[in-house]
């Protein structure tokens, strides 16, 4: 379902939905994943991980395990090529690229459990595990630390003795806050005190994974000639060619990274973990290397999304306007510094236009796995708190729900805490969608049972979505037909939504556009596949390519009726000389003419768009239904309206808003990183790692509104994070609403439900 | 070793021998050719082909094959897609698109041994091969022509019953002489009456093979989605999609041709024979399909290099100018219509100043294989004839052979028999750098035995080289290296000499441009590598996109430094602001800056360049030592000076000239298709088919001179061919000079050299 906020476009191709690209390939099996791989020759190689969340290291002895059988190399951090003098441009979520090294393999002290000491390549799967039981690492424990609070309580152990920590501009050492910054707009205790109803609440978020269903995986080969192969499942190419590049100190022109089918990234696979081991392992070896993880490894070692706790507080003026709020959000950055707080920062307040802010971000060390981005980094944590206190305040207030929210929504000229003004964005539409929703006018009626209450929340939330580089190359062929070659990876029908821009441009059907992925050596350089980037700056660049190409028909079209390039007219997939319209040449035809006297046509368009201030914003309403006795909660009806700029694919987009709800409803009940007695993460299997199933969740509603992105040839947003954010909010509002208790700790599982519904936590 | 002709140009990267890109891969194993790909779940191909010359097929039962064991699908001509009602352009050796088809699968007649008539895909070799045996072919045989003069005899058996020859204009049918074809450049009957001395002779060669050593193969995968991946051994990817699409009748969009290396072609790997066998076999198999062609199979089915006869007279005045000449060059085709005689006739007489003359072309269809490109495809055929000729006129005349060719040699205004004027072309440069030579100079010494005669022989080339689309993107990385993606297959260490090109006008190392062939939907058509075309073509591509990649960086430093672009210097590797020089950014360091500060920089370049008019020469001189007990005849020292235009890779130029060589005395010496008195070709293994080895061999010293030319940026003329062309000739000459005896049979075996010494053929 589409709202037209704005006029209709007529467009041919966008806002259709044709089968995806990807589509046949993975329905049929057909598909090679990064793990399908098989290069001739290729051995296993495994990995040596810590038992102990955090521990020096003595010694490793490699000795018995260079002899066990079928051995062909065995490697630890002592095997790491020393880097050179120049700055290594990482461009991961390691701010300091010595980090990236040390994550891959451990240097003098293990950070977490998972954490690799060395690694194995050999003839086969059994010989490699066999060899690492073989390596003898002498410890020594440590003492760990497992959240914010521990982390940074007096006396707590410290992760990083070296760390110079940046807290507010000062440089602090022996701390596990590894960075302390501080966003401040207006006078934030002036607008406190013009508030007649304040409030402050503090709220917790566990620590969870992307949960996709592809294990990590790398095949590499580092031949003679020192040229590096690499297939591996990534969401870039050429972030992986950087990264190992980086942390093995080679040129990168020597290492090619091929393209392969990706199952399931959501920022998890940004960051490199066996390629570079696979590459050194090779190395040694002589042969290539491959190298799958297992489930438990993927939990234990691979960056998941923060867990952390924020406070929020809010204080509003009688007529219900914002007058100024504050936030401190603190957030695991697992065992090295990261950003993961920064953009937990920016989408804090953003729905809103808050005269006065201030957010304090602090990015904490523990002894987890090193955090990386999930869909919507820091967005569902920060949204959780602020649209929980927001309930509250129209609680407390009387006002609803949408109206308040409304009342004091983001405008264009409404600046961000961190500075910019947001622009255009469809904040006010999205919401009226939402109120004029046939959801929001359905009354909620009551259960069946007495045991079973109902309520209805609602919750908003507001992310950034990144420009940063892409280059797009089409090929027109002699039958008409144009080859895109680009360097975006196919993490989710991309492919798709990119030749649809250049169809659009270049007049001709979607089916007239083959579009492949080129490896690293192929294609130029593109930026890896993060926060919604690809539909939006890779699209841009086929944009570019696609009117370059027309460009240089037309100027051949004008040499073949010798009459002036000013006097070509192409349009709806013909060339017209002007004035008359005769002669005229269609598409297909020119390229069958052209292509037959001259040079080929082909043209490269290379992008680099800043990230637009505006960001995508979207507002949640879910019913939900809590059995008081079990205290589980069941999702009865789910509605997401989201401003999306143009939807390109339009079954894509709602998929997009579809799976990123399922996901924020796993984030909301269900999931969590569970630890027993000893510390050890007890359900690192998906069997007791909670996702959702679809028999766990309701028809998800997704409601379109199209407020197309002034920064944009199509309007394009990148919409396909924002709505993991709004469900834990919603979700707990909704709980409220059916019982009056209020949860601010995630998951909402039964046993957390029951015990608030039995302690009767109301405020 | 170089002569320097024009000033020395002091180029950088040009003129070296650097290890060539396709080397390590190659020495080490590594390489991938086309047999060597594997595709999981392939299954194999195998042909049926015609036991007989020349006969009509009145059944094919295919139904045992079907049936048996491990038999995915088994095809005939009946099994040919239709095609569809647009011209399909085959740009290959057959001028009828038609014909290509049957050529694949024999239609209502066979017209050669080794004609394919059914194709079989079974789960193994030996499954294929079972089933092969069991298809039933019901044949009526019909008489079979073997050579130009059978097939033009009255009540010759005609080939092809509905063909409509074009004799000088007017079509005609019931004939085996497909085209005939006339050039004439001024009076010469006049011509011939103004000389003093007129000599006519006709000179024969034999059917040959190419020999490459790799066999033909296809490995294809016709997907239920009408996608077609084609992996195969060619010359051109883009010219297997042309043709496949073509033969096959679908949309070149759905075709996907990938690199593989390539282990010799010389001209036979234009053409497809088993990638749209394979494509077929899969579309029914379900799977993909492999072929390899047995040796037999690529003697007899394969295209050659043409048998023939060519009548030449040549009319010389007191003075030693030729006043006129004529040729009658009559070529095989084979069983279906070509063009061997057209670019035969170019040659034939272009290295002289000749007034008058003309050229009888014709394309005569025998029952063998359809004739194919062999390096200077016609050009040693007509170069015996013409040398031969010119040889025994100097000897009548008392010239010596070098002032002879200097008094009548081509220059800048001499036309071509077909028409164009030469413009600069380095004939006088060459005889000159001959004349000069160590070879030349050094006297011939006796033979130590008096069974053995010594002699020397000179002798001329002539060929033209091709130009066509090419394109060549080049990527900037952020660490000053540059991928090169090319769509040329390199054939012969291509891949180096384009990017030397490229690294030339960038100023940069040449191991810093990576170069990397594009399937052919990653990258720009680019045409199949003949007529020495790759190195000019394609180079000139990489020129282009480097010339606009420093054109771009210019721009982006332009904005760094705020100043106008204008005011931006490239030189020497380093940017610099005009007049002071200061600032000032290298290559590298401006990579770096800008990669971080821009879109990223991707260049694509296209060209179409005509075949310059020029084309390229050489002059022979071969020492011989004949043993007039058995006729065997030994090279004692053999020198090709080849004018080259600019040599870009020295050492590769080097091996092309010492390459063609060797086949010129393979063709002299020993190589021909040798029939039993069966007519079966009784020489179809490398054992009896008799190519030079390197004990066959002497030294060849080439000699380099470098007349650029004046069509390419770097003077590149297409150098790979025509030094195949003097030896026949050459050594024909040679052993005139030691027996007396001239030989005007090819090849120059030792029985034939034995019979005319005892029949004493002296003129």
């Amino acid at each position: 379902m589409t709202v037209d906020i704005k006029l209709a476009r007529a467009y041919r191709v966008i806002g259709t939905s044709p089968v995806r690209a990807d589509g046949y390939d993975k329905v049929t099996g057909k598909a090679i994943y990064g793990s399908d791989v098989r290069i001739s020759g290729a051995i296993w190689g495994s990995v040596l991980r810590s038992p102990h969340p955090h521990a020096r290291i003595h010694t490793i002895d490699t000795s018995e395990a260079e002899n066990s059988p079928g051995v062909a190399a065995v490697i630890t951090s002592a095997d790491l090529p020393p880097i050179g003098p120049e700055p290594i441009d990482m461009a991961s979520a390691f701010v300091d690229p010595d980090h990236a090294r040390q994550n891959i393999l451990a240097g003098s002290k293990v950070l977490y459990r998972g954490h690799p000491v060395a690694a194995v390549a050999a003839l086969n799967q059994m010989a490699a595990a066999e060899a690492v039981r073989k390596i003898k690492v002498e410890y020594e424990p440590l003492p760990a630390v497992f959240d914010v609070d521990a982390a940074t309580a007096p006396g707590a152990p410290i992760l990083l003795e070296d760390l110079e920590a940046d807290h507010l501009g000062e440089p602090v050492t022996g701390t596990n806050i590894a960075w302390h910054f501080r966003y401040e707009l207006g006078d934030p205790e002036a607008g406190f005190d013009r508030s007649s109803l304040t409030i402050e609440r503090e709220f917790s978020s566990p620590t969870i994974h992307q949960g996709y269903v592809e294990p990590h995986n790398a095949t590499a080969f580092w031949d003679e000639d020192d040229r590096i192969q690499i297939w591996t499942s990534t969401q870039g190419l050429f972030g992986v060619r950087k990264q190992v590049a980086g942390i093995l100190g080679v040129n990168e022109s020597r290492i090619t990274v091929y393209p392969v089918e990706i199952g399931g990234g959501f920022g998890g696979k940004t960051v490199v973990y066996l390629a570079p081991l696979a590459a050194l392992l090779s190395r040694i070896a002589g042969r290539p290397v491959r190298m799958v993880m297992d489930r438990k490894a993927i939990f234990e070692s691979t960056g998941p999304a923060p867990g952390g706790r924020i406070a929020v507080k809010i204080g509003v003026d009688e007529g219900g306007r914002i007058q100024a709020a504050t936030a401190s959000i603190r957030l695991e950055a697992g065992a090295f510094p990261g950003w993961a707080a920064e953009t937990a920062s920016k989408s804090v307040f953003s729905c809103y236009d808050i005269p006065n802010a201030r957010v304090d971000g602090f990015d904490i060390l523990v002894n987890k796995p090193k955090a990386n981005a999930y869909r919507a980094p820091g967005a569902p944590q920060v949204t959780f708190a602020t649209e929980s206190v927001i309930d509250e305040i129209c609680d407390e207030m009387g006002w609803d729900r949408i109206e308040f929210r409304l009342a004091n929504a983001s405008g264009e000229s409404t600046r961000r805490v961190d500075g910019p003004r947001l622009g255009k964005i469809g904040v006010r539409e999205t919401l009226q969608a939402a109120r004029a929703s046939d959801h929001w006018n359905a009354a909620l009626t009551l259960a069946e049972s007495p045991i079973r209450r109902r309520g209805r929340g609602v919750a908003s939330a507001f992310v950034l979505f990144s420009g940063r580089e892409s280059t797009a190359t089409l090929n027109l062929n002699n039958d008409g037909t144009v080859s895109l070659v680009e360097g975006s990876v196919d993490i989710n029908g991309t492919r798709t939504a990119i030749a649809m821009q250049a169809a659009e441009v270049l007049g001709i059907p979607l089916e007239d556009v083959r579009a492949v992925v080129g490896h690293t050596g192929a294609v130029g350089s593109t930026e890896i596949s993060h926060g919604s980037r690809t539909t939006f700056a890779t699209g841009w660049a086929a944009c570019e390519a696609a009117h370059q190409l027309i460009d240089e028909m037309r100027r051949r079209v004008a040499d073949l009726w010798e009459i002036d390039v000013a006097g070509i007219v192409y349009e709806s997939g013909m060339f017209y000389s002007g004035g008359d319209r005769d002669p005229s040449i269609s598409f297909r035809d020119a390229a069958a003419t052209l292509g037959r006297s001259g040079a080929p046509i082909s043209v490269t368009a290379s992008v680099d768009p800043p990230s637009p201030a505006q960001g995508v914003f979207s507002c949640h309403i879910a019913d939900v239904e809590v059995d008081i006795e079990t205290g589980k909660v069941e999702i009865l009806r789910y509605t997401a309206v989201q401003d999306v700029g143009t939807a390109i694919h339009l079954a894509q987009v709602e998929g997009q808003i579809q799976g990123a709800v399922a996901q924020g409803i796993g984030w909301a009940l269900n999931e969590e990183y569970f630890y027993d007695a000893d510390g050890r993460m007890a359900n690192h299997t998906f069997q007791d790692y909670r996702m959702p199933t679809s028999a766990d969740l309701p028809g998800i509603e997704p409601i379109i509104v199209e407020v197309p992105n002034t920064q944009h040839p199509f309007g394009v947003r990148g919409a396909g994070e924002v709505s993991i954010a709004p469900p834990p909010a919603a979700i707990a509002n909704a709980i409220f609403a059916a019982t009056g208790i209020r949860l601010r700790e995630l998951p909402m599982k039964p046993g957390r439900v029951l015990a608030a519904l039995q302690n009767g936590v109301r405020t």
